[in-house]
């Protein structure tokens, strides 16, 4: 994919030589604003990028956590992950970058059809707009926006901060064991095979409480891991005054008061990410 | 509203005693993550906030314009607005600020029962996420994140840039003329009561093309003029490799290539902007 | 001043007809990188801008403040400011803006030949480069790098926040009380005539301790001030850790410590801000 | 390095039990604010970080370049290379990041004592605040600010645009071939084991027009390359209006009039950047 153009990213626009008013085209698909045109539906697409990965897992108080998991899941186990994201070189960015941190818990959804394990996310913390919506409208990933400062490095420490409009929520630091080798190496790389996640799109009705569109959507992705190290994480969460952020300060005090009862793992990876877009679907 | 505290922007938070797996409550619209709470639906609530409008109208060849404009509508004039407007003190912000630039057209929607006359966003850079996602999600409004320079003001002139990750696509220029007064500013004033959008609500299909959502939705609102001026305003569009903007270059394209035949009007504006959020209403 | 062009900002530059290598030019005062040119030293520039002031004081222990206050100064009361300031139709930055953060103490210089009472700024956190360039090079002023909030304004309501890298360590917070009038508006208007500065230029020796340079310098400087309000005010400093802050968590630390013993006023404070930047002069 | 505390980064901060107004320590070096305590001059320090190198030299007419060459230096080749730096791990900033700019000539400098050949930067834009005010006041390095994008990297095509306060003014685009290998490589890793740099350090004058100090500084410093490759470069300047940059649109204009004759070489490099910071001395 060396060279580069217009259609490289945007292969479905408007013919120049139509001379009609905008119509969907089939076999489209589209995000607002739709009348700039689409993209041709490919399911030999899928989202690549750099990754690296800073990941802590902690115990918490099951009934705690169950107060923001739907009712249409089982809490497979009272754990919390909280996965800092350094993404470069993504192929849909046309070579971009962003970072997020996504705060997920680990469930099996229970359907009428469907009987799937997966993680949950409860939020997801992005600093680029783009595949906020995206996430969200396409695949219900409860994507929102904060700043989040690359990672930065101090070998064998690592930190960064998670913060909105100047007010630090989040800080997360890392002091690095030496990179694992052989069967150690081996497994994480199996345990990366599968990052699937279940979205829940959720668009509101107009002029009206409820929704018009309530769906739960089983998102495949995976990493394969090229390098990585367990170590000592630490978090630390600090509650916002409403004035501070009043769209998520309840979300922020939420997640602060999830006792940690014990920290299980922290670990770094770094590789490709890999996510099966086209292959996402609605679960039953 | 002098006091600020939770109940303020968050009266629907989960109560803390209940002890049950995350239920959606009736008489509540939620935007993602729906499991943190939503916001008791209420017809009462406007959203307030100050406006600097600088506003620029310009004539462009009918057929190219009409490429842009879904059937649905009928195209009242050939003319394109491009409006900046420098936002603060936002009531469902707490306060906050953000800065936006409103690219529409004049549109009839003829539908089976509606006719409605309004402005038709072909596409809104706003340099916030939070309202971004609220546009969208809630009334189909096309906003889309680019950096927007707060008004550099060297009396009597004003400038800003539009850019996306350090790319400029988009410089305004404005010299201003004494500020109206009399019946000017009378005539102004009322010209502002009614600035109706109408947004294409369109959330595709999962692990398919098309649409699980496609709606035509009106969104009353209207601005209190305070102060206003015309002058003299000019408009610099630039654009962009697809590296550069892989996700917008081709509306920037798009809007850059519609002609100016005729600049009609630049003119700032200053005072307050409602938004009916709750009297948006489908369009059939 | 309605022009904008060339010789606006840019009187001096080289002539294009010459034809040689660069050398400085008599009456001409510089910045780095000298060689593009300078401008001519003209005693009737004075630097203007608008300006939205929010003050703090309060009176904390002497010995503690004074372990940051040279030899050269008398402490005039233990009390230190903390002023934001949102700086708006700056002239010599073509009408950009900026905020800052002051931090001051009331001193008395006592020089042999000079004896003058000013605000001695511990430090002044700015949130552009070019000013903190001109301040410190130009009249040794204190200043490095912040993100500085915007005012958040929910009436009465006003807050701001401090932070660098993602990392928060002052918060502000306003509860305006009604504006003054009359005699009490009249008083803060006289007090915000002076508002002069004593900066201590300090440059170091190459490869070698000490200075090359070290001059105390008296930098004039008042408001004209047009609106201003009483109200309560709360200040809170976040202390960093290193990694977070190398290069400035100490002065954090050590202003942090200081005692409050009581806040004395909080005030906000609205008009033009004019420094007579060429009247500056070095003390003796 | 692995421990990281009070004293990895500041070592000489005031005694906590001194009860007494602030004095300058001997033997050690300080940075405006002086008063919150300096550094220990330590001639064994050296800054050190990682860098990815994105450089592109061209030819250009001697007399044009000349004009922006002070006198006292010898231009060595009509040549002016731009060098992006996108830099991490940087050990001063205890790990953190920032990207520059670098536009130098190739020079002689014929003084009394000393003749060096060396770069001479025209100018060097930084994303960061912090390294622009060590490298002026320690080194007389014209930095100066700008915002540059980290790399977008689309393999093989890579891009960068720097810009002021939304106003690109440079871009930047390199399309690399494969990585050097053998004597190549070898060869690359010897032309980076010199990159000294001069710096013109000039402090003006207080109330008067004319320097307090100015003296050239030679900088030594180097790069231990990893991985290098060649390629096509391309580089694109944008001229920017008086009032979209008051203080750069000087520098940018004269760079921008430099006519390319040829493009002489575009490299990428990917290694350690080391600067011999106590090593700097005045040369004369």
């Amino acid at each position: 994919m060396g060279e580069i153009n217009d259609k490289t990213f945007y292969p479905c626009s408007r013919n120049s030589w139509t001379n009609t008013m905008f119509r969907l085209q089939k076999d489209t698909t589209y995000m607002m604003p739709a009348h700039f045109g689409g993209y041709p539906f490919d399911t030999s697409y899928q989202a690549q990028q750099r990754a690296t990965m800073l990941a802590m897992t902690f115990e918490t108080e099951r009934a705690e956590l169950e107060r923001y998991i739907p009712e249409e899941f089982e809490l497979l186990a009272p754990e919390v992950q909280i996965a800092f994201n350094q993404l470069t070189e993504i192929n849909w960015l046309a070579g971009g970058h962003y970072n997020l941190v996504n705060v997920s818990a680990p469930v099996r959804f229970n359907g009428k059809k469907d009987h799937v394990d997966s993680a949950y996310p409860l939020v997801i913390w992005e600093n680029r707009t783009a595949p906020i919506l995206t996430g969200r409208e396409q695949t219900g990933v409860p994507k929102i926006f904060a700043d989040i400062e690359d990672l930065h490095v101090f070998r064998p420490q690592y930190s960064t901060s998670v913060s909105y409009e100047g007010n630090t929520f989040l800080s997360m630091h890392f002091e690095a064991q030496p990179p694992m080798t052989g069967d150690e190496l081996e497994q994480a790389k199996r345990q990366f095979r599968q990052l699937d996640l279940i979205g829940w799109r959720y668009i509101p009705k107009v002029g009206a409480p409820g929704a018009d569109l309530s769906q739960f959507i089983l998102f495949p992705q995976w990493m394969e891991v090229e390098k990585a190290s367990e170590g000592k994480g630490t978090l630390t969460w600090t509650e916002l005054a409403v004035m501070q952020n009043p769209r998520q300060y309840q979300i922020i005090k939420a997640l602060a008061a999830l006792p940690v009862k014990k920290m299980i793992r922290s670990a770094m990876a770094e590789g490709e990410v890999i996510l099966d877009t086209t292959q996402a679907r609605v679960l039953a």
